[in-house]
């Protein structure tokens, strides 16, 4: 495949199209056209022809594309052609929840350690991965090539947390705690903020405006 | 405050805003310039002014913002000035995180009841909140004044239950589950998608990004 250079909101639309190629691979579709997909997936056929010529000309007039081709494609263009292994610190709900997730693994983000700063959750496991502390860590990153570490900490913990996993050679975070990591990494750190009392917000303020709405009627 | 259309980009960024003047409060600060809010959440002076001028003038020249008007206002406009009674669909791990999430409930998101289709969750409780059957909820979500139902079932079941939510009143479903629920629904049914697995593919692809410009350097 060519380099080439893909914008930030087709990058922001590929892992959609990545699920919905393997939900027709999970139904045995071997090929569909940018009209049975733009029907599905309810964006308009030129956008998905669009969208989907950036990573070369595999869709054909006449064949659509081949599902499972585009599916491996964008696995690629996506790095998830590969195992990253990853860790959980923070071993609450939360973290218990997301370490529980199989589909994570499926994907190929593999959960190796899970970390707690708790002496109480020592030698817990979940789902057989044992519950550390944190004097453990620096160690196990190095011998584990640990890339990615899940943030699910209290936001007053969640910084010195994040700044002794970036000097341990952490190279992503993937952050749960209610505050803009990615403010205070160097650039070489990726952060992926996870905000969810700012998605239930955008719910809430899209459930008033339809009841103001609704009252103006 | 007068009626205004608020851009969707505006609306986005409204939570931000919320969050840091919240923690503003919290440090007892009672005024803010947009230069010093700019410093703080790396946004431009210029583009913090335009999006808050939206909302009228509270930001007066030489004083700056009135931090406690201000973060009242957006909880005015995001719907956070009332309470919103939500029950949890799905008692999973996952539910049951979200369920021990007291922060929810302090921005008047109230839990008021969790749902299962595993009989072996009956009477079970978390945070004091008993689990109950799915045959209970058309009188639970009548009786409880329920408009938010968050769904935390596999996929495979979402669609359903999100038909059967709406039948018996619930007006918003926040939903984890992976798949788009809003192609679904009518249309005076608010969706929030949650889906975690393209967070986690949108900070792979980054990682992955950042390797190839290292390599080539």
């Amino acid at each position: 495949m060519e380099e080439k250079d893909i914008s930030r909101a087709v990058i922001k639309r590929l892992p959609r199209y990545y699920r919905y190629l393997g939900e027709l691979m999970e139904d045995g579709v071997e090929r569909i056209s940018s009209n049975e997909l733009s029907g599905r997936m309810k964006v308009t056929a030129s956008q998905i022809r669009q969208d989907l010529n950036n990573f070369g000309g595999f869709g054909q007039q006449g064949y659509g594309y081949n599902v499972k081709y585009l599916h491996s494609e964008i696995a690629k263009i996506l790095g998830l052609d590969r195992t990253h292994n990853m860790i959980i610190v923070g071993a609450g709900n939360l973290g218990q929840a997301l370490a529980n997730y199989t589909q994570f693994e499926k994907q190929g983000f593999k959960i190796v350690g899970i970390f707690d700063v708790n002496p109480v959750m020592r030698g817990v496991s979940v789902r057989g991965i044992e519950i550390r502390m944190i004097d453990e860590l620096p160690e196990f990153v190095k011998n584990n090539h640990v890339e990615i570490a899940t943030l699910t900490l209290p936001k007053a913990k969640a910084l010195d947390m994040a700044k002794l996993l970036v000097d341990v050679g952490v190279k992503a975070i993937w952050n749960f705690a209610h505050t803009d990591l990615n403010l205070f990494m160097p650039d070489d750190v990726i952060v992926e903020n996870v905000h969810l009392s700012e998605s239930l917000m955008r719910l809430s303020y899209n459930l008033s405006r339809f009841e103001k709405d609704h009252l103006q009627e």
